[in-house]
């Protein structure tokens, strides 16, 4: 709300040191880089959504001139049943080496059977056209209620539902099941005046990140390699591949190029350890990079949805109880991010008795990923959808029911711990406040009100800060880059030193340069990574008072430290940063500054949205006129990367409510691949969208940061789909607002 | 001598970190890198030694298609009259500026005069050929007696002989004398019973290594800027082209390539510079690749030398006095190492009375550079050719005379400060017990014995140490590893954290990614940058006893640590390193260390060889029989690198006797500028060189470590040219001893 002048660079709007390389389109993403020799790899792809492979015939394939090497799911030591049998291998990685290279059966439209390496990616493509595959089709298993359903086709035989009191007898496509739970659910609703109950519907949604996945591997002859890629996490690829290959870390340097947006679709791996065993094969650099088809296809989207929510309050607008029925999608393989909408559904609220049942089901679709504040907005729609409909009918105004309700410091969440200092209800009234809410809606327009949570985690990470001989500095660091850390670190660094942001130059390291850093994921990049540099910054403020004080030849705390100058407290004597870096030679050498966490107390970052629309009751089509995104950032580093977040995660929110989907044949085949048909909000469809920055400090970071990366795209499902519900006096229960969906819902009312 | 087995990895002799890259071709020298969009840079080179530029005409190159960019002198802000006169600029860099573009006059015959760049290599060339300059000749000075005689052309009328008692009035080629002193020559040479003073001349010699200077620069719209080159010190490149370029150093960023070759010809910049200056005019990355011609005509050979050399000892064998007058040709400009040649001359002798005057002259050739141990050779050469010819007077064994006289420890220099320990005696001993020295020799055989002195130097240094979760390291410097640090590091790490050499991984990171270093040169980086090493390894133990500790809830004292292992001293608990790092994360987060030191108490390394002749006296053509190179290292990290420093100063010291010149015509032109007709060594044309480790430990290096990278071209130009003296029985004064000297030698006796 405010940008607070207790800081003199923290808060100020400084210029991005990436922005020259970026808009001149000189920095350099994962399918930039080339090698001496470098081949081209391709995926052959599943045609199918469901099917055994009875037989693969390569021998047309390998005899193609200019194919350099093949590899399959064989080629991954670490789950070969050797392996695993001796306990160098782990079963833990098996889904995701089946996830790269299919074992013996294709779980999805697009899922990778075999990787081609040759000398120019035609004949790469020529040679995957040559490969002779025979399936047996299964019957593909698209959605929550089939895949659930009695006598379902069950994807895979060994898979039984964990999380039951006791293990199921026959296997299942649920893999696991989570119970929430705080008070008495019945009571609740005993105690209840009115109760909302209804079931929603969110669909497969794609981050929509404009890069595609690429890389760049270089295998040696000694076991040295190289991988170049597009990633959040270098370090968590160079764990991964290491894992997948049987490698040691040392034996793997993992560069990350820059990052054309990733929202927690690259936190994993596809074609790298593809393209690493490649170059083992062939002797050669291998460079792959995905498709936007098989971006679409074969990448990790968001989880498809149903959840049930039923809620009940009483006439003075006390909710009494809340409860929850989550389905979440995870594709192909376990792990849909269920549990952790179930912890985030009813956070805001300070109600005595909640209830929520979390499920994580198997379909033939690609594997999920993470994406943006993972299972959260999905759980929220639900969850929002309701509180707003419960304010309506009580006549309230949903903001005040929200206030009214609202977790504070010291309410005990369902998941357990009780919320340390947060900002909700700041941000409730700075929207009830904003210019915004006062103004007054026309015919078939709608108002839609949401909240959302989002834990925010800390997290291990490294960073170092050498001193230049004439002051200057660079910060070593290793978060990937996504969403302007490299601004929030130079900021950080500037007023921990006192000198100026431009004489700082954040460099993300390769994973050989710098220890261990988390992938960026989580919020996490600007609390923790921001704590390894100030934990570094204060190290080399140590180091230069320590060398300012032998020059003095007096004790250290007899040196202070401001604005970039070493005083004396016992005399008039000032040495400046560039002076003692000048003269490091002489009072004992280079200065450098190290701080490596593993970061505790992330500050959670509550989000309130309003979003206005207008419908085309013709047709069903919906324009958002006015959107203002609310959140406690506990302390903006940067207020225009701040800004940026709470507006990307909107404008994502809102394509995830108006129109984006993943649209399947009832063969399972993916029918819209591509952004022409999978359509993400352009800048022409969405207003400026008002952003209000909200500052309640986190207690455990120096500068009171939260993350605020991910809960901006929490609320906008729900208030974009209240408004339309809003707008159209009819109920909306499943996403995405298109068209043909609003058309319809507004025939139905 | 001995390969003491007190340790568990220094002293092994490891597989080499970069030998495979290196075998297999996939190590990327300064040639290698390629850019998007890079365009090719090339030098306009002065046709004449010596003219006055009248007037440079570049229209007719700017108009060919595919030029993109050409600079001049005029593009060094540095230097200009307005930014010297400011105090923005300096004139220490006005030599290098004239050096790197002539400014208005050149002054050797390649002298660069003004950078092309252009879209192809050809073009770039072609576009040299069109532009007209205007050149009005000089008389060339090429030799030390022409430049320093009365009414000789003067090269720069600015140029006034510093170091003498007051200002000359007048210009001339003597850029300065430095004079030293020790004890009473005359008295010296009153109580000589023996006196032998002569005149040597020693040519100018190339380094000779492989791999041309070549770089590639990037300069981008916001100011940042990369420098890809082949270097001995990617932070001095930096420094040099943030001063020529006034930019500030956190806007450079330098990376070493691999390096093939450099002897101390790699520690300045020629290209560097200019391709930034083109990139920035050009908006492309620039590649610069120098030809062996251009590589020979103007990077930075040895300093040819004129040395009268006057030394009495009494018929017992003592030396009573040794006095020198040395010339060092500085090339075009000032800057020979002729003080150093002066400070090491007289140094294996402990001696009463000496005295130096050292003479640094410019003539028309390009600027010197260093050349390992720069300037002892030429120095030793001319000192230890008396040595031996009074050891011969007197009838002594020329061992023993050295033995008799030599430098112990507490001798003080000629330069001033007392030897700490060394191990000279030990050397001269060791060549006298090895096999060689017993065998006899045959007819037109000779035998020659020399020693040698270098200082070494420490300086500043920094490393870390990343552990990886699974407890292998990577190790962090930058220091180019010119002759096999990777693996003394790794090793030295090995030996203090007490895991096995292969789990670390040493790593030359640029200029950004690790803190100052100074250039590898001085034998400096095993001493200097292995004791940051050692710091950050025993940072890195220390932090895995703290983590230990924790786990174990006692305090960090009650923790030791051997081979690798925490071990309470409390109980029979046991962690090893890769257990503490699998568990970072729960002990406070990723483990590094780190080491930044100014490196005090380099310890100077002696070396004593024996070399053995045979002479075809119908053709003066000489063949080396049999070669022993013995000398001190302190402590020997890697046994195998060591030697092969040894041998290969034994090889350059050998060309550098016996065939290495450079051949300038009465114009001033060098005739000569290739292998073909300047002849380095081959294996084909050398015995196996004998190398003998002694180990007298430095004290001021926690292993004893002494740099040993130099010593050994110190003593070969004597023994090589005592030897054959001793096989033609007539003296040699004149490198090289090529066949036609030799003969002419024959023909005179």
């Amino acid at each position: 709300m405010s940008e607070t002048q207790d800081y003199k660079y923290i808060g100020t709007r400084s210029i991005r040191p990436d922005g020259f390389e970026k808009v001149t389109g000189k920095a350099n993403y994962g399918a930039d880089l080339s090698l001496p020799g470098m081949i081209w790899g391709k995926m052959l792809r599943s045609p199918h959504a469901h099917a055994v492979i009875k037989r693969i015939d390569t021998s047309k394939a390998e005899a193609l001139r200019g194919v350099m090497a093949i590899t399959t799911f064989a080629d991954f030591p670490s789950v070969s049943v050797e392996a695993i049998a001796s306990g160098e291998g782990t079963v833990d990685s098996l889904d995701l080496a089946r996830n790269i290279m299919a074992n013996g059966k294709v779980l999805y439209h697009g899922h990778a059977i075999l990787g081609i390496a040759a000398t120019s990616e035609i004949i790469a493509e020529q040679a995957l056209d040559l490969v002779e595959i025979d399936y047996e089709l299964l019957p593909p298993v698209m959605d929550i209620r089939d895949a659930i359903a009695e006598g379902a086709t069950v994807l895979h035989d060994d898979m039984f539902t964990e999380g039951l009191a006791e293990k199921p007898a026959v296997a299942s496509n649920i893999a696991s099941r989570a119970d929430f739970k705080k008070g008495d659910i019945e009571a609740g609703f005993a105690a209840a005046d009115v109760i909302v109950e209804r079931e929603f519907y969110t669909p497969t949604v794609h981050q929509g990140y404009i890069e595609p996945h690429a890389c760049v591997a270089r295998y040696d002859e000694d076991g040295q390699s190289m991988i170049w890629c597009s990633t959040q996490g270098h370090f968590d690829v160079r764990a991964s591949v290491a894992k997948l290959l049987s490698m040691s870390l040392n034996k793997i340097k993992v560069v990350a190029s820059e990052i054309g947006g990733g929202f927690g679709g690259k936190t994993t791996v596809y074609c790298e350890p593809v393209a690493l065993i490649l170059s083992r094969k062939s002797g050669r650099p291998v460079k792959m990079v995905m498709n936007r088809e098989e971006v679409f296809k074969a990448s990790g989207p968001g989880s498809a949805t149903r959840c049930k929510v039923k809620v009940g309050a009483k006439n003075d607008g006390t909710i009494t109880a809340m409860q929850g029925e989550l389905y979440y999608e995870a594709g192909a393989f376990k792990g849909s991010p269920a549990r952790l909408g179930g912890m985030c559904i009813f956070t805001p609220y300070d109600v005595d008795n909640l209830q929520v049942a979390c499920y994580d089901v198997v379909v033939n679709k690609p594997k999920v990923a993470a994406y943006r504040a993972p299972g959260a907005p999905q759980a929220a729609f639900a969850g929002e959808m309701v509180v707003s409909e419960i304010a309506e009918k009580l006549k309230k105004d949903p903001i005040d029911l929200r206030i009214q309700n609202a977790a504070l410091e010291g309410t005990k969440t369902i998941y357990g711990p009780n919320l340390k200092s947060i900002g909700l209800v700041e941000c409730l009234q700075a929207a009830k406040n904003s210019p915004h809410y006062q103004q007054a809606l026309a015919e078939d327009q709608g108002r839609g009100v949401a909240s959302g949570f989002w834990f925010n985690i800390g997290g291990q990470s490294s960073a170092t800060i050498n001193m230049n001989p004439d002051g200057t500095a660079t910060i070593v660091e290793g978060s990937p880059d996504i969403g302007g850390s490299r601004a929030s670190m130079q900021l950080m660094a500037a007023e921990e030193l006192g000198i100026a942001a431009e004489l700082i130059k954040p460099i993300i390291a390769d994973t050989e340069n710098i220890g261990y850093n988390q992938s960026t994921g989580g919020s996490r990049t600007t609390f923790a990574t921001g704590m390894a540099v100030i934990h570094a910054a204060q190290d080399v403020v140590r180091q230069m008072k320590e060398r300012a004080a032998s020059l003095w030849n007096v004790t250290i705390d007899q040196v202070a430290w401001a604005d970039g100058v070493a005083i004396n407290s016992h005399g008039e004597e000032r040495l400046s940063a560039a002076q003692i870096c000048a003269g490091a030679d002489r009072t004992g050498g280079p200065i450098s500054g190290q701080g490596n966490i593993n970061a505790r107390g992330a500050g959670p970052s509550f989000a309130v949205h309003v979003c206005d629309v207008e419908v085309d009751t013709e047709t069903g089509k919906v324009d958002v006129i006015r959107y203002t995104a609310v959140q406690d950032a506990g302390k903006a580093i940067h207020p225009s990367y701040v800004e940026g977040q709470y507006q990307g995660g909107a404008a994502q929110g809102i394509g995830w409510a108006l129109n984006e989907e993943y649209v399947y044949g009832e063969d399972g085949l993916l029918q819209n691949p591509g952004f022409l048909d999978y359509r993400i909000p352009l800048a022409s469809d969405l207003p400026m969208i008002d952003a209000i920055i909200v500052e309640v400090p986190n207690a455990f970071h120096p500068y009171g940061v939260r993350g605020v990366g991910e809960s901006g795209i929490i609320p906008p499902l729900a208030a974009t789909g209240y408004a339309v519900s809003d707008a159209i006096k009819a109920p909306i229960t499943d996403l995405p607002c298109s068209p043909p969906n609003v058309f319809k819902a507004i025939q139905g009312r």
